[in-house]
């Protein structure tokens, strides 16, 4: 980690207490029994506190896809080839993917960034960040993903994405994600930080057969020892930098800086998790301002969540990544905010209470 | 059950099972791994065989208010005294309930009826419909709610609402409902309608302490004794009128009426689940046209909506009633069809297959 970094990570400061605390007697103020809105006054009691003012907003929303290769994927750890992630970025930008489609739908910004894509560079796009640090990552298997100033340029990067957001007047990231092979990645990053076993943690991502989930395991299995020194380190940068990914690595970044700039931070699913949990082992305190969207349909993400504590709004057996299920999330964070806000009281409504 | 009522039932189909398979090879051609949206995919397809044609849409919607006072409240089965249910029928039209912020939040039209409260008739209002059967049900601890006349106006008040919505080009409505000590009468229902125990079904409703719940339970014994003949015809509507109320009774026949209109049907929380219940008995399929928005906070709704093998979307601990999750659960319906309507295909966007 550099200066740069750190100087980021020192201003995210711990979620205030005391906020929580006046978003609760407002919300008990509102005509509904106490506590009955559930999740959603949880959820308005945390923007409260991360926003520090009335009214509260999700709004205006950035959904960021960064986009990366993984070397890994010649190990045939996913059933789709890596041209894929090249042509999916085409199709995020001409709207048909479905956080392109969910995106439009609900009037949420989405940007993509090119942090490591293999294949050279895209034709420019007014929603395309083309900032590639390298044609993919290298193959975790053999040895690092990235070598530390990679690492840290990728994490500058989202960080950057995050000030510029902020400064534009953005109050909510989202974090999504594309890159055929990113799923073992994600994998290895959680057996490295949570002690976990990969034959626990590895699915069919995509698609694998039962064989296909086997192989996976091995292979994250050989990126751990190949990252034999990073994965006991328990250190978030170290650990990224080995077993990660470009996008992975943006997406950190991306979530620190979102953290340190008192933005809520909207973590998808699998992968989205995995660069969440990066920068939580960097920095806990990011996880006050992290809203989790959703469990995915791949097994073991649900025991990364536990393992930070962290408990997702939904649970829909959604398993595309992209920040399909973190859009959802910024639809229910709209409506913890629309409660918060536009309720009346039981005093201006003349309501009784109990 | 009269001829009206039965000429509703007759017109509800099953689901078009081969419209189901066409929704499915539609999403398996889209540009993401087969299956990979989860519920998110199977809500299209039940929208598109609902539908039958494309593009599918949950929109317009209308989310409906039923409101009714229940003679049970005498017996002290809720912490807040019956008044309430006028005054957040006020509420409701001003604005300032949940349920109220939530549908301007997202641009959902919200309709309130008042099917039997109590305390005479309301100031007109654009968005009341006044059609009080009675001032309240009458106490089901010692006799039926409605009688059969009765508990027919409000099935047809609601079917009737469903004709008029799908006149008005309505794709979608929702059940919603207010009346103090409805969750009472409902858990009576579930008790009735699946042989359960009191005790297993009754909670906390806006607020009980444990010795409530205890009365609660007692007093949902001694309505099922009260109308022991109903309880166990396993007739729908025998045990409807004899054990709901207005506002449920008014749910139920918009529940029929809509799926006889072909319009999709959200189902909210405990309140709605149960006059739902009584639809689905009376017409099982119904259930084809039904979302189930979220498991209620309130113990039994679980239950509840396993013995209909009922598989609601959300568990956000919430348990307000009004229609709040059904909300929640049409932004979450107006995202399946933006995916099944607007995302390319892998031959469009030229994506690589597996």
């Amino acid at each position: 980690m550099n200066d740069a970094i750190r100087k980021i990570v020192e201003r995210i400061g711990p979620l205030d207490r005391s906020a929580l605390a006046e978003a609760r007697d407002r919300l008990d103020s509102l005509t509904k029994p106490p506590g009955s809105l559930g999740r959603l006054e949880d959820l308005a009691a945390q923007i409260y506190a991360v926003q520090g003012k009335s009214p509260i907003a999700a709004d205006p929303a950035l959904v960021v896809v960064a986009a990366g290769d993984h070397g890994v994927t010649a190990r045939g750890v996913s059933p789709f080839p890596q041209e894929v992630t090249r042509q999916m970025v085409a199709n995020f930008l001409s709207g048909g993917a479905a956080v392109s489609a969910m995106c439009r739908e609900v009037g949420v910004d989405l940007m993509v960034v090119d942090a490591g894509c293999a294949g050279g560079e895209f034709a420019e796009h007014e929603k395309l960040l083309q900032a590639k640090i390298a044609e993919g990552a290298a193959d975790i298997s053999r040895g690092p993903a990235m070598n530390r100033e990679q690492c840290a340029r990728a994490l500058a990067l989202g960080a950057g994405m995050a000030d510029r957001a902020q400064a534009g007047g953005v109050r909510s990231v989202a974090l999504g994600e594309m890159g055929i092979g990113n799923t073992t990645s994600a994998a290895a990053l959680y057996c490295a930080l949570f002690g976990l076993d990969p034959r626990e943690i590895c699915g069919p991502g995509t698609g694998l057969d039962r064989e296909g989930v086997a192989l996976k395991a091995r292979i994250v299995g050989e990126a751990l020892e190949a990252n034999a020194g990073a994965a006991a380190s328990g250190d978030g940068f170290e650990i990224l930098a080995s077993l990660g990914g470009y996008e992975i690595a943006v997406l950190a970044g991306l979530a620190l800086g979102a953290a340190a700039n008192d933005l809520l931070v909207f973590v998808d699913g699998y992968i989205a998790t995995a660069a969440f949990a990066c920068a939580w082992r960097v920095k806990p305190e990011a996880k006050g301002y992290a809203i989790f969207a959703h469990t995915s349909a791949e097994p073991g993400h649900a025991k990364a969540l536990e393992a930070m504590n962290a408990k997702p709004l939904l649970d829909l057996g959604m398993r595309l990544g992209e920040g399909t299920g973190a859009v959802l999330a910024i639809q229910l964070a709209r409506q913890a905010c629309a409660i918060f806000n536009n309720m009346a009281t039981f005093e201006q409504a003349g309501v009784s209470g109990k």
